[in-house]
């Protein structure tokens, strides 16, 4: 029996009917060459009969005296948790994001562990495909993509590998519990009381009380500073997913030109994708849109250059950049410098900050955004309009019992008031996104593949010419 | 904007994360003898032209002054509510009731239309089926069954047959709100005042009021003697859903031997499956189980000899009788026996009443399940431990488009202290069992299609022997 920590509570807290709090992430794999054609259902069966479920795979939520805790579950049946699905011809990748969204969409039981697997067969051209959901007071983003990276080999010849919930968890290492997390840093923001704190409602009440201290404060008065937008209306139930690599060569060529990171890059490119999505839809606030994005402050409290990418670096310090996309400027080249000038002064800003210091500025940062999800109440304070985040994936080619991963597209949140989450990550020689909203506040999201891609394109055309 | 009628509003307040008040209808198509092998993508596709959408489907809540309305929904996804699936390998009936399963479990997107229809493809020896899930404040059990049959024809050689979201509704006939419901009857019992009642605080209080009451009339003192059993714990969020096709003439042959009516023989196979079922489990109850078995009274007020079958008849007075299943009785003819003697009791309680007495008769006896549902109170007076329900259905082979419909298997709801539902109805020459039931509350529920067969069969045994 394991009492959650106030920021587990708080996933559970914040997720209702229309705002699921599971995360999510969608793999394709490529079958091995020697594989018959049954080869995913020979998969499924050996899967099947993996019924040794380690922790945290084996804990389900319970009460004790009131308070949300994890205990073992006895009666796992992991027919519920592994499931083995097809797609519908022709299996392509728009089958096979429909049905991620379709999953995506569905609340978790909570009388059982908070996760799902999903064997996905029927795609084409001799791939399958792998769906796995943990809701976020089991397991945050960050190590969700740990655990699935240990699952995976650089070594194509290895076999007889463990599904994820059969891992053996290290000796000595909290694996799955002890990762940087955005929401900790609100559970710092409460302080001790944290623990003590209990019910909604007197988190919100510290929340605003710790608000309004703050923009009476001309320190902390540029963080309340970001447009209203219909990205920031309530969400319905029903998701969209979309997902896309792309090529990491390419986006390193512009970064190199234009000397900036690349992560200043790919924000540029969601930068470029949001104008484009919201001028169409006849949308695009005249003020520029402000995207929140985590970031890894430990490399950068040393930093190396110019080519410092704060957020692929390993760490635990984590501080957020309210980064300005500048959606208001017209030229992709003048956009990408002045969003790499925004990220940087994000970044100095932290140069100097005590670790507690930066555990503030993040909480505070994000707290109107907590305290309008708790209450319900409209955002009196816009502090941010989009999530754009961007988690550490493998460098090299990895594999799963010789069938080798082609990609890797994590599946975050959507909430009340932030209907879009822009979640990146890096794998071999690609960069994958995946983009989750609400179906109903924000159509036809899918289009934003493509104008991600525009985004790219016009900041190469604009080294040409 | 119509308002909710008062029974539909009991739909929304009983739904809850554990308990989805969906229900659903499971159909098996082969595919046209000169169909090609693509031929289920291919009907997906039409279907997914067929954009015109005919109330209730075009239909989603909303709320005036405080008040559940249904409205028009301008904003109509039909991607959202048609689904094109599939199976995986090796795609038997077992893989098709999985994914019903998983499923039936989801909760519906109350923003918008509460209906999914979903395709599906993969299933062997040329064949597809569809799933079809209606919440049921839209729609009750008795009304889709009837839009299915609105779909279908019993000529093979109709085509341009539209889905049941296109059907036009026919003039001055409101086809799918005007069935009777069981349900409605709770709101006949709450009076003139129901549809002012509101809250469902305020609803308990009149049920428990009316039970209270009740309980010191001899008259109604029968109805309070079910025993306690597993059936009638609280459930969880997941579902089992069995189904199978049993042989008409078989059932009719036992039928005409004990002269007993259908129903019974259909009733005393529910009754020996759960016998096996809870003794295996070493949960059979001393007293023998009850039986809630909804039944239709028009043909009944009118009987004609002991071929009368009330469920199958066509009519809107609907009424509830409490079969005593006898499960403590181990020898099957003679269980049949009581079977139809306590059937038989419960039509005579009827005969002679009024419909204004059989009204109240009848939701007296739903009353003690509505105010344990509506309180998520322990119950003080189990009534009932099962629900036994015979929807009519087609007499002759039907079509959609040239494709024969083999099989239709109705999926209806489980509930707190209700783990079990036994939903069958008939077709052509067979009689189609839908069971569903909370997965945890009662483990491995598909054997209960083997012990509905030996049932079937120690009937016969008993006949030869």
């Amino acid at each position: 029996m394991k009492p959650l920590s106030p920021t587990d509570q708080l996933f559970l807290w914040l997720e209702k009917r229309q705002q699921p709090m599971h995360v999510g992430g969608l793999q394709i794999f490529s079958f091995p060459e020697d594989a018959p054609d049954d080869y995913v259902s020979k998969l499924a069966e050996q899967l099947r009969n993996d019924t040794d479920v380690t922790a945290p795979f084996n804990q389900r939520l319970d009460s004790r005296l009131a308070q949300p805790v994890w205990v073992h579950d006895v009666h796992l049946d992991l027919e519920h948790h592994f499931r083995f699905e097809a797609l519908p011809t022709p299996g392509r990748i728009r089958e096979l994001l429909a049905f991620v969204s379709a999953e995506h969409s569905h609340l978790m039981d909570r009388e059982r562990p908070l996760w799902e697997f999903h064997l996905i067969e029927g795609l084409s051209e001799r791939q399958f495909a792998v769906y796995i959901k943990v809701h976020h007071s089991l397991v945050d983003g960050v190590s969700a993509m740990r655990m699935t990276q240990r699952m995976l080999s650089t070594d194509p010849s290895k076999r007889n590998m463990p599904p994820v919930w059969d891992l053996s968890v290290r000796a000595g290492q909290k694996v799955d519990r002890s990762e940087p997390s955005l929401w900790h840093s609100i559970g710092h923001l409460l302080g001790a009381s944290g623990k003590q704190l209990g019910t909604v409602p007197t988190v919100a009440r510290e929340l605003l009380r710790t608000v309004t201290a703050a923009r009476k404060d001309p320190a902390y008065n540029s963080i309340f500073h970001a447009p209203r937008s219909i990205l920031n209306r309530k969400i319905t139930g029903s998701r969209r997913f979309a997902a896309q690599s792309y090529c990491l060569k390419r986006i390193k060529a512009v970064c190199h030109a234009y000397h900036t990171t690349v992560n200043d890059v790919v924000t540029a490119m969601c930068a470029s994708a949001l104008r484009t999505y919201l001028m169409n839809l006849d949308a695009l606030p005249d003020k520029p849109l402000i995207a929140m994005v985590p970031v890894s402050l430990r490399k950068y409290q040393k930093p190396d250059g110019s080519k410092s990418e704060g957020q692929q670096a390993e760490g635990n310090q984590v501080g957020v950049i309210l980064a300005n996309l500048h959606t208001d400027e017209s030229d992709a080249g003048t956009r990408l410098r002045k969003i790499h000038q925004s990220m940087q002064e994000g970044k100095d800003r932290y140069a100097h900050m005590s670790p507690e210091e930066i555990l503030n500025y993040t909480a505070l940062t994000l707290a109107p955004a907590a305290f309008n999800l708790l209450t319900g109440m409209a955002p009196k304070w816009q502090t941010f309009n989009v999530v754009i985040s961007n988690v550490p994936g493998p460098k090299e080619a990895c594999y799963w019992n010789g069938a080798k991963l082609e990609g890797m597209y994590p599946v975050s949140i959507a909430m009340d008031r932030l209907a879009l989450n822009m979640t990146l990550t890096s794998y071999n020689d690609q960069v994958e996104f995946g983009l989750i909203g609400c179906r109903r506040t924000l159509p036809s999201l899918q289009r934003m593949l493509d104008y991600l891609e525009d985004g790219l394109v016009e900041l190469e055309q604009a080294l040409v010419s």
